[in-house]
C-alpha cells in the first residue's frame, strides 16, 4: 500500500496506539512512526520490544514534522496534551484522536489547535480488557468500526487521509456528529460498561457468598461481565465523567426497565418475562448477520 | 471408562442433554441412552442426527429399566415430568436434574418420587446462548464445575454415582446445600441475565438510536450482553420465577450500588469511580488463574 503519511506521532503508548503501530507497519501506511509516553517505564518497554521506529523522550521531539498526530490518551489529559504539542506542530499537519467520547474531546483540543493545523476527531470501535504497551496487536481494528466526527470547518481532503487510515488498518469507517456518537456509544458501550463494574461489585461485597465461589461457579453471565470490568480503571473514569449526559440518561432508562422486569418476577408474571426475552434475541442475531461478533458454541471461546 | 450406568433416560433433548449424550457416548459412561422430548419435531431431529441410541415416544418406554433418568426440561415443567414418570420408575432408579434452581426443584419433584427411587439434584455450570438437541457438543462440560445439592436421607453411593458421571463427563463436582446455590446462581448467573436483558431492551426501545446502529457499532460491552440476553427465554423464564427472593434480593443490592456510581458520576467523583473500577479487576485476575476463562486477546474469540 501507498503510505498515506510520511510520518505519524504516537502520543500514548497504551493499547490502541500500540495496536495502530503494528497495523501501520502490517500496512505499510507510514515511512514511519515515532512515540511517546509521558512514563520512563512505558518508553523503555517501547524500546525494547521495538513499538515505534523511534520512541522520543519529549512530546515536542515526537511531533516535529509528523503530518500525523494521534491522541491516544485518557480522555482527561487530552487539553493539556493539546497545549504541549500546539507550539510544535508542522504547517498543515493533523491531529486526530481515539477518544470513547468526542464532544468533550471537541472541546477541550480544538481551542488549541493552531490555525496552521487540522483536528480530524476518531474512534475506533476496538479494544480488548488488556492495557499498555504490550497489549497491542496489529489485528485489532479488522472488520471494526472507526466512527470519524469530522468539524464544520475541516477540509474533505484531510478527512479522506484520516479515513484511509483506517481503511488501512482494516476498519470500516463511518461518520457522524459528535452528539449522536456520545449517545449512541452510551448505549452499546458506555452503559453497559458501568453495568458489568457495578455488578462485579455487587458480587465482591457479598459475604455469605465467597470471592471464591463466584470467581470458581462464574458461568456465562457473570463471567462475561468480570471481562468487562477488567477494562482500565483511568480511561474509563474519564468517560463517565466526559459523557455524563447521555450516560446518566442511558442508565435512568436502564433502571426503569430492570424495575419492570423485578416487578414481574415479584408478580410471578412469566408471559411478559417470555416476550422481553424472545424480543431481545432478534438483536443477536443481527449482530452475528452484521459479522461483528461469531455464532460459534461456547462463545467462541478456545477451551481451557 | 467402566459404564457408570447401564441404561440412561434423557427426559428433554435440548443443548443440555444433548451435550450429555455426546459426553456419555465419548467416555462410555452408560451401555445405552434413551431420549425422549415432548416434540414430535425434536424426537425427529434427534433421530436423524443419532442423538441418543433410542428415541422413544413416550416417557414411559424411555424410563423403563433405566437406572438414572435426567430431567433436562424447564424448571417450570419438573413437577408435572415428575408425576408422569413416577409409576413407570426401576427399583432403585435414581432420578437427577440439570436446572438452575435447586429449592424449587426439590419441592416439585421430591413429593412425587416413588419410595423405591432415589433423588440427586445436580446442576452443572455450563452452557451456550444455543438450544435444542442439535446445538450439544460433548466438551461442553470439561473443566467447567457441575454442583450437587444431595438430599439428607439419599444414601451417599447413589450421590457417588452421579458425581461419578459428572467427573465422566469432564466436570469437576462440587456440593453444597439448596438455598446456598441459590444465591451464588443468582450473583453469578441469574441477576447477571436479567440484568444483560434489560440492557437489550433499552438499546432496542430507543428510538433515537436505531437497531441497526445498535448492531453495526455493538463494541465489547453491549456485544457481550447480547450474547447472554439471547439465551432461551422459556428457561430463564422459569429460573426468574423459581429462583425469586434470591435474584431479588442482589438485585436490590445491584440497584443500590448502581445509584451510588451514578451519583460519583452526576458529582463528578472520579476518585470513587477509579477505586472501584480498580477493585473489579482483581476478580477477574481470580477468574483466570481459576482457569474458568482465557486471558487471550480479544476475549479469545475467533476475528471474523
Amino acid at each position: 500500500m501507498e503510505p498515506v503519511f510520511n510520518r505519524v506521532a504516537m502520543i500514548g503508548l497504551g493499547l490502541i496506539a500500540s495496536s495502530m503501530f503494528w497495523g501501520i507497519r502490517r500496512a505499510g501506511l507510514a515511512n514511519e512512526v515515532t512515540g511517546y509516553a509521558r512514563s520512563d517505564e512505558t518508553r523503555d518497554t517501547a524500546r525494547r520490544i521495538g513499538l515505534c521506529d523511534r520512541v522520543c523522550d519529549t512530546m515536542q521531539e515526537a511531533v516535529t514534522n509528523a503530518d500525523l498526530v494521534v491522541l491516544a490518551v485518557p480522555v482527561g489529559v487530552m487539553e493539556q496534551v493539546m497545549q504541549d504539542i500546539a507550539p510544535y506542530l508542522a504547517e498543515g499537519a493533523i491531529v486526530t484522536d481515539v477518544g470513547s467520547v468526542k464532544r468533550h474531546v471537541i472541546s477541550a483540543v480544538q481551542p488549541h489547535l493552531p490555525s496552521h493545523a487540522h483536528f480530524v476527531p476518531a474512534h475506533p470501535l476496538a479494544g480488548t480488557e488488556h492495557s499498555g504497551p504490550e497489549s497491542g496487536f496489529a489485528e485489532l481494528f479488522d472488520h471494526r468500526w472507526c466512527l470519524l466526527v469530522p468539524l464544520e470547518d475541516t477540509p474533505a481532503k484531510q478527512v479522506a487521509r484520516v479515513r484511509a487510515l483506517w481503511e488501512g488498518l482494516g476498519s470500516y469507517v463511518d461518520e457522524m456528529d459528535a452528539d449522536h456518537h456520545d449517545l449512541v456509544l452510551a448505549v452499546t458501550s458506555h452503559a453497559p460498561h458501568l453495568i458489568a463494574y457495578t455488578m462485579v461489585g455487587v458480587a465482591d461485597d457479598l459475604r455469605r457468598v465467597t470471592d471464591s465461589e463466584v470467581i470458581k461457579y462464574s458461568a456465562a453471565g457473570f463471567r462475561d461481565f468480570t471481562r468487562i470490568a477488567a477494562s482500565d480503571p483511568t480511561m474509563w473514569r474519564d468517560v463517565f465523567l466526559t459523557n455524563k449526559d447521555a450516560t446518566l440518561e442511558i442508565l435512568g432508562r436502564f433502571t426503569e426497565e430492570l424495575f419492570a422486569l423485578q416487578r414481574a418476577i415479584r408478580t410471578g408474571d412469566g408471559d411478559m418475562l417470555h416476550a422481553y426475552f424472545t424480543r431481545t434475541r432478534a438483536i443477536r442475531r443481527g449482530i452475528i448477520e452484521a459479522g461483528q461478533d461469531t455464532d460459534a458454541p461456547n462463545f467462541g471461546r478456545e477451551r481451557s
